[in-house]
């Protein structure tokens, strides 16, 4: 069959700053997925995209093409409204964990597609993975049961949805063109979408450890993300949330479970608790649920109680205990102080090179690596104190985990120690909506 | 072997307007070639390098690392110097048949490796091969030979020069990133200085019928190849020369030859003539020939007998007559007037339809196929003159060639007649050195 449009046009439109039409859009994604549109003339297109950009009509056009390519999960037979969180991903970022029981305990169902980790930051799978028995591949029949028994699931994406995207996203990671706006948007909204949830919190991340370094950048991210959503029927809002600091102590897969399970008990780091209950409260009014405050399903231990089942519920030992890394070194304070920087990317860099993440999507990452933070941003330390611990299982990467704390900042170090210092953290940056 | 640079670090250096080092250049033109760099990863760049541009230092580095990429000729021990010319590319631009033959009569050798038409552009080589047993492929030995014994000769350029140039058009034509200049520049240049030439001599075209439409992008390529030559040791200077209309009166591949062959003979259009000339006055200067006048050497036959000798070399019937097309369609005046518009798009795209170009590198020509122009830009017309003829070896071409000269100029047409009109034609518009 004659293809309706020529892909030179298209890239040569974008290229001199000019809008796809729509059926351009259409095509260009559709005969990509297809092979028709060759590699190497959507790497041209996406280099276009991210030094031309899209206007929102293009993005929201671009997200449903990318849609259309695969199946949509429809979650109207359930018997609650659904909601869902995406995190543009940090360095400590376990939020989800405590967050999908605690919503499921609140009232709406959460349908939590999830992705593994790359480079610095954790994967929400790998985590759960660090549970014994515990496992990431659902069929879309047994999320469905899960969801309506439980009301939560949290398993990996199916090839099902938006297949266009895995092999875009794989394309622009070798090419040089990951950081378009448009294309991250489209990404992560065209999944998010196809997934069918009815209400979506966007936790975008700013600062050294995110993806986005500046507020500018993370603030135009949001908006476009927000705007696609909502054009395309779903609730959402998004908060501008810091990660120039890890969140809470844990830093690793089985670590971050233990904190999890920490902040589910009622404890936790207060970080940690405090964004769990800002982004469930999102959740929980873009599903229209306004009369059940989150804090109490986490002191009354509903939350928990739906973490145990959701966790059992995919094969979990809920009762297992986190394993020890059989490698642990300690990192201590040199003179008193305030720690006035505990720097997001050193940490997560050097939880990655101790084992806890991968450079590599088929590499396998290691349960009980990781880096735990016993002293963080704003607390004392006298010198001779432990302010970190670093784990893993294999002692050859310990020096590759020390040299990533000590690299970071450009080689001023992970940790800054100022005697008498102070410092203000604002976790929650800005809401958008 | 560990590779020693990243391509997506140098895609993201040139995507944020950054210089890139020598060692990148070299890295990725080298690593290119050697299938290293992925296409996807060289279209990306070649965009991003379309649309933030190049230094004129990064522009002679990725000349220079294309030239390393394959073989150099030497010319040295050739007994005359040597110049070569390299036009852009226009309608009815068959200068390079009379002026190599007429440049070598004034005792500078001429070295041109040609290629073949694509689009309404026509090719040196599709031209002489209406020539009756004229053969393009030469072996080295036998190029070298020909230039001592004849002292010019126009042949395919073997596969040996600059392969990265290969490749990368080839991509460049499916990814949307043919038009930046400093590609272009360093594809049209790295030719040209490994094939060894002492001078050369740049016929950039501007206008309809050319690559560069407007004068400035015109006049920012010819700038771009004349430093390029004068880096890498080549005296080179460009004339910048109107394509609105095209050169003289023939326009196909047997058609051209002939009208080559009156040029020669001392005849032929004024256009074809002054620039024939214009263009061997810059080849003789830049090989230090300064005593000569071109224009003698038309006059007295002896640019005829080196075409006669360089044509026999190459197994060519000199004496054959140009095949005469099977179908000839004329177009009439429809009032009195001068032509006030001979659109060089309109014929070449009609020359093309009719059979004398090709859409793909792979289609053949027809050697009689092309528009003869009676009359042409400034002449004056009556009502039923025919003002051009139509020439095709496949009936069914007439109507497209046809077609092709109404559609021209958006739909106003290819000639335009003006009751009492009048038109000046610069065609040589600019010198730049």
């Amino acid at each position: 069959m004659a293809e309706r449009h020529d892909a030179v046009d298209i890239i040569k439109t974008k290229r001199g700053g000019g809008t796809l039409a729509d059926d351009q859009i259409d095509w260009v994604v559709d005969a990509y997925t297809r092979g028709v549109v060759a590699d190497e003339q959507m790497s041209s297109l996406a280099m276009a995209i991210l030094l031309r950009g899209m206007t929102r009509e293009e993005i929201s056009r671009w997200t449903a093409a990318m849609i259309a390519t695969g199946e949509r999960l429809d979650f109207s037979s359930l018997s609650r409204r659904t909601a869902d969180k995406h995190s543009t991903g940090g360095v400590g970022d376990k939020i989800t964990l405590p967050l999908a029981p605690l919503v499921a305990a609140c009232g709406v169902a959460v349908p939590q597609l999830s992705g593994r980790g790359l480079g610095h930051t954790g994967g929400t799978l790998d985590k759960l993975e660090a549970i014994p028995g515990w496992r990431a591949a659902l069929s879309n029949e047994e999320m469905m049961r899960q969801l309506e028994d439980v009301g939560a699931v949290i398993c990996a994406a199916g090839s099902g949805l938006a297949p266009a995207d895995k092999k875009l996203y794989a394309l622009r990671d070798v090419t040089g063109t990951v950081e378009a706006i448009p294309l991250i948007a489209s990404s992560i909204m065209s999944k998010k979408i196809a997934e069918g949830t009815g209400a979506l919190v966007l936790d975008v991340k700013v600062g050294t450890g995110a993806f986005m370094k500046t507020e500018a950048d993370a603030r135009e991210l949001a908006r476009t993300m927000v705007d696609l959503g909502t054009d395309a029927g779903v609730v959402t809002t998004a908060l501008l949330t810091d990660m120039s600091t890890p969140l809470g102590r844990a830093c690793g897969n089985g670590l971050e479970v233990a904190e999890s399970v920490e902040v589910l008990a009622g404890g936790g780091p207060a970080d940690v608790v405090e964004l769990t209950l800002a982004l469930a409260r999102e959740m929980l009014a873009g599903a229209g649920v306004t009369d059940v405050d989150p804090a109490d399903a986490l002191a009354d231990g509903r939350a928990m109680d739906a973490w145990r089942r959701m966790i059992a519920a995919q094969g979990g030992d809920v009762d297992a205990p986190m394993p020890d890394a059989p490698h642990v070194e300690e990192v201590r304070a040199e003179a008193d102080g305030v720690i006035t920087r505990m720097d997001a990317m050193g940490v997560g860099v050097a939880a990655w090179r101790l084992g806890a993440g991968r450079a590599r999507k088929e590499d396998p990452v290691q349960a009980s690596a990781g880096v735990y933070l016993h002293r963080t941003l704003g607390e004392e330390v006298k010198a001779g104190d432990v302010i970190m611990t670093l784990h893993t299982e294999t002692p050859e990467r310990m020096p590759r985990g020390l040299a990533a704390l000590a690299d970071a900042c450009d080689g001023a170090g992970t940790v800054e120690v100022t005697p008498g210092g102070s410092v203000e953290r604002r976790l929650v940056i800005d809401r958008i909506a």
